[in-house]
Parts: structure tokens; C-alpha cells; sequence
């Protein structure tokens, strides 16, 4: 039988864990390995709360292992390498995000595509390949090895910089590897939660007119004058869909929600690009002949590699793209996760481990 | 009021038209226009049957204008050529494909891609700009633009070239755009019929290893042995599939049927495309995180453009790549038809215009 989570090996650790389908997070004792040659630890200053945090947490997905502390936006403060560790030093400035290990020889592996890797271990409620729990950043400390670990420029404020290292990244690769990168391009952003959001944002920094597609017309002003989208289509308005028919060449859609796709193929050119980032539960609904009359693309694209993801954080630093959050005590997490359900943040809640998560024992 | 097909224009014509839905083809007299500067005009010698006939024919889309002459797999020898014609003179041997006109300066023309112009003219059952009707290969004559026009390399006999310029250049193009004519690449075929069997002998003369993926355990025999496909794989067989699971870079899909995607998105390698050249006329059903979670894509392509379909006709005739075809008489045209309509045909019907339709006026 398993070890007792607190014994499972030799360092203490501290955080907040679901423990059944409620999804009621409350403090819990754990343990963290020693570190190994080529591991980093660090004291967790700040986790990011992302929606998937959410599904886990109440097992909507059915896969959860009880207890499940959440959290792959992980910043903090290096404070042990081990001896064979080149990138980092004690008192580095460092995140971790959804990824702590993969098989570092399939193909993907190869190509620094480990987000693809078909044995990638995720930070929070999965298994590493020596059968022992990983667990996330709701918590006071955290060893990755160094592979794993993302620098953070001095530009960057930790509180800010968490939601990049899943909500940034998941957004910015797309955009990267399917060529909505252009300066000039008209680039569409369906949703305007923490993915939808920094979606704005990249696209903003990568010089794209960026037009913001959304069920709620109370988003407009948001969009356009604090976000700085150039504009702002409401879904299900059709007059307002038609007259942007064949305006867009790639869309980042970060809808959960079913929703149609027809109205959406519609705003984009010959030869567009609709790339899902949500993941809807159950299957949408695909018009063929819209795609075949303008040789479009459905794709779908999941976080991004290693690489990709500090070269996100390097062009974050260095364009000034931050998140907006909300920076939440550890104790009002359970309260956070009910108004994240309802979408009730602007646009992503961040914990301030460092300040407010202690220990009882 | 609209002049009578017949005189129309100034230069007799004849072929076989559709009158109404039944989509029952009987002779017909019209006209065509005498020829402009940049204008060739050509003896129709045979002409491919397309499954889009059919639908045209029947108003299955309910576009179609009657008298409806169907075909645009039209093959022939040039008899007459405008002042300002370049690339043909009186005797080559030339095609007509799906398209006749396009607006000659949008981006997609300007980039080679007519077929994706917004104001691209059919070959049949269409309009030119001037609002006359146009009219397919089911007829003795043909006139176009000459930019329209493709030139037919001697290795290449007449009668099989017919279905390339339309069965062969759809599935040519989405191989060559996505990238997937690269050696030794895992491609599948979805559906063995015009389109499928021009699929399966692209890829296998690009170099790949040819999977043909159908509902049908009898064509199992006729893809390995015939068309020297690399493997088969019934697609209604959990077993099969999933034995399968991952191992293509990209999958041709030519149903038109209704059918579900997941099984097909799960044979892709991660980044692998599915590309789309058939039309459900019902959206598909399109399960998002299996796309998610390999990167992949679902595409579509329609045909190609024209510079791409003159590349294609010269790949065939330097590659050996040909149709498999059944000849038929004109007034067996009608039979074709119903047959077709039953998949009962290896691969492609051609009518062989030039020895058997005959004006009876």
C-alpha cells in the first residue's frame, strides 16, 4: 500500500488540498523528495489559479487521485540545486508550470515539444514514473528538476508572472506555431477569461489588430478600452458577424463552453486559422463545406515546450505583457474557486503563498 | 427575358443536359461564343463524370440552373485560338478543369489559388461575367480563357487525363499544401472511390506508406493488390483502429457521408492533419481535446488552383499516375449515372465524347 502522503519521502511540505469531489480545498501536511542532482527546489512565493485547477479539483474529469493539491503556476525563490544543476542558484528568481517531467526521447521530447510527450507527468495530481504523487503549488515548496524550471526576469513581478507559465503560454504558442504572429494580421480572440485575455495581449504585442468575439455586450468597453482590442463582435448578433465575414486570419477560441463554429470559420479569410484552446466536453459541431470553400483549418494546441515557454516569459519581460490579477490569501481559495465558476474575476486570481499560507504543525 | 440556349451565342454547340431534378440527362442543342483575343476553342474528346455531376444534375444543392450541361473533367484538341494566345495553337492537346473564370485580382488570384476567388466562374451551371450560361464537357465543344486551359503531355492518354483535372488535383493539392508529399511519410485514405484511388496513387508516387481506411472489408484485395496500398484498415473495427492509434502524418478524407471523426483524429501522430476533400452536406461531429492534445488539425481543401493543376497533369505524366477508368458511350451516360450513384465504378466513368455523341440536328 501506498505511503501516508506526510511520509511518502523526507521533507516536509505544507499546502491545501482537495480531498474529495467537493472540491473543498483545506490545509494539508505532505512531503516533498530531496532534492536530486539535477533538481531545483524553491520556496513558493505565488501559484496562479487556473480553471483546470477547478475541473480537478471536483474530479470533473474523472481522473483525479485523492488528495489533489492543485496549482501549475508556480513562481518563487530558488533555495537548493542539486550538484549537477547549470541554469539556477540559490536565490534565483524561477516559476514551474503545468510540466514536471517527461521521457526526454520520444519525438516531441526531441523537439522541445514535451507538452506533447505522450508519458509527460503534470505538476499537480499525476505520478512520477517512480509511482509517488506530484503535487502542485497550493503549497509552501516545490522540486522540479532543472529542465522543468523557467528563469524569471528581473522585469517581470513574481505576482504577475504566475499565470503566464499556463494561461500565457497556452495562448502565446498558438499564436507562434500556426503564423499568428504577424505584425498587421487581424487576429480574433473568442472568450475573455484569464486564456482570452492574454491572448489580447500577445496578439496586441505582436503588432495584430485584434478583435474580441463574445457572447456579453457588457464585455465591449473592457475589450476595447482597458484590454485595447481594436474591436469587439458580439456572437450571437448575426448582422454584426455577417458584415465581418472573411476578416480574420487566425482566431484563438478559449471557449470551455459548447458553442457553434460555424459563425466562427465564417469571420475567416481564404486559408484562416481557428485554433481551440478550450476544451469543450463534448464534441462540437463542424460544418465541412465552410472549410473546404476557403481551404481553412480547425487545430487544436495545449500549453506549449519548455523552450517555447521561457521564450514567452522573455518576450512577456520584455514587452511589458502581464497578466491583470487579483491577488487572493490562501484562505479565501475555496471562495476564489466559486467566482472563478461564475467567471467572476478580472482575469486571473493569483495566491499569495508567500505571505499568508503556515503551517499549523 | 434570357435568349434561348440555342442562340444564345453565335457558334452551334450540342451535348446532353439535365432539364429538371429526376437529373435525367437527354441531348440538347445551345451555343457557345465565338472566341475572344486571349480565347481557346476546343473539340471536346472525353469527359470525366464527377459525383458533383450527380448532385448538380438532381439539384441536390439547390443551386443548379436547367438546362444544366454537367462535366469539368473535359479533355480535347484545340480548333481555334484568339490573337493574343500564347501557350496554345490549333491542334495541342489541352483540358478544361472545374473552372473558367475568376476575378484575376484578388489575393487568392494573385497568389495562383483562383479556385478559392471569391467570383470564381464553374465550368458548368454557372454564369460568366457577361450573365450567359456556362456549360460543361458533356458536349462537342468548349471555349475558354486560356489561362483556363492546361496542356495534356503526350505520355499522358487522353482519356485518363480527363478525372485529373478534377478527382486527381483535389487530393494533389491538400497533399502537396500540407506538407504531406514528403517520402516515406504514413498517409491514409479515407473512402476508395475517384477521389480516394487518385489519393492513394499521389501518395504512393510522393513516396508514402499508404494506409487505405474504409467501411468496406471487400476492398481490402483491390487497395493492397491493385492499388498497392500498404496496409488496410477496416475503420468500423475497434480493434484495428486501435492498434493503429498515432501512426499517420496525415489522413486525405474523401466521404461525403456522414461519418465520425474521432477514430480518424485518433490514427494521427501528434501534429497530424486531417484533411477534408469530400462535403457532408450535416456538420460532423468534432471532438476537441483528442485535437488538443496532439496539436492536431482538421482541414479543407477544394480542387486547386490552375498554375498547381497544370504542376499536377506534368507530375502524372512523368510519374505514370492514371486514373483507373471505365469508358462508356454518351448515351450510356444516364446508366453512369445511377451506377455511380451506387459507388459501382473503378474509379471514374469517362464518356467518350468524341466517337459517340452525335448532333442529330
Amino acid at each position: 500500500m501506498a505511503r501516508q502522503p506526510e511520509f511518502e519521502h523526507s521533507k516536509k511540505a505544507f499546502g491545501w488540498a482537495a480531498r474529495d469531489s467537493s472540491g473543498v480545498l483545506s490545509p494539508f501536511n505532505f512531503s516533498r523528495r530531496e532534492i536530486c542532482e539535477k533538481d531545483v527546489a524553491l520556496r513558493v512565493l505565488y501559484c496562479g489559479i487556473c480553471h483546470s485547477d477547478l475541473h480537478k479539483a471536483k474530479n470533473e474529469w474523472g481522473t483525479t487521485n485523492y488528495p489533489l493539491v492543485p496549482g501549475h503556476e508556480i513562481v518563487g525563490i530558488v533555495t537548493e540545486v542539486g550538484s549537477k544543476v547549470k541554469k539556477f542558484k540559490v536565490g534565483d528568481r524561477v516559476g514551474v508550470g503545468c510540466l514536471v517531467d517527461s521521457c526526454h526521447s520520444c519525438q516531441n521530447c526531441v523537439d522541445n515539444l514535451e507538452n506533447y510527450c505522450p508519458q509527460l507527468t503534470l505538476t499537480d495530481g499525476s505520478k512520477y514514473s517512480d509511482g509517488t504523487s506530484t503535487h502542485g503549488g497550493f503549497s509552501d515548496s516545490m522540486v522540479s528538476d532543472e529542465h522543468f524550471v523557467f528563469r524569471i526576469p528581473d522585469q517581470l513581478p513574481l505576482d504577475a508572472a504566475a499565470p503566464l507559465l499556463c494561461a500565457g503560454i497556452t495562448v502565446y504558442s498558438p499564436l507562434r506555431h500556426f503564423g499568428l504572429d504577424k505584425p498587421d494580421m487581424n487576429i480574433g480572440v473568442v472568450g475573455l477569461g484569464g486564456l482570452g485575455h492574454m491572448a489580447v495581449k500577445f496578439a496586441k504585442a505582436f503588432g495584430a489588430n485584434v478583435t474580441v468575439i463574445s457572447t456579453s455586450p457588457k464585455k465591449e468597453k473592457e475589450a476595447l478600452e482597458h484590454l485595447r482590442a481594436d474591436s469587439f463582435l458580439i456572437s450571437r448578433d448575426p448582422k454584426q458577424m455577417k458584415a465581418a465575414t472573411a476578416t480574420l486570419d487566425g482566431i484563438i477560441d478559449t471557449v470551455s463552453a459548447d458553442h457553434p463554429l460555424l459563425p466562427l470559420i465564417g469571420l475567416l479569410k481564404s486559408h484562416g486559422k481557428l485554433v481551440m484552446v478550450g476544451a469543450p466536453e463534448k464534441p462540437l459541431e463542424l460544418p465541412v463545406f465552410p472549410l473546404l470553400a476557403g481551404r481553412k483549418i480547425v487545430a487544436g494546441s495545449l500549453i506549449g515546450g519548455i523552450k517555447e515557454t521561457q521564450e514567452m516569459i522573455d518576450f512577456a519581460a520584455e514587452h511589458n505583457v502581464k497578466p491583470d490579477i487579483e491577488i487572493i490569501p490562501i484562505d479565501y481559495v475555496n471562495t476564489a474557486m466559486e467566482r472563478l465558476l461564475k467567471a467572476d474575476v478580472k482575469y486571473r486570481f493569483v495566491i499569495d503563498i508567500g505571505n499568508t499560507l503556515k503551517s499549523s504543525s
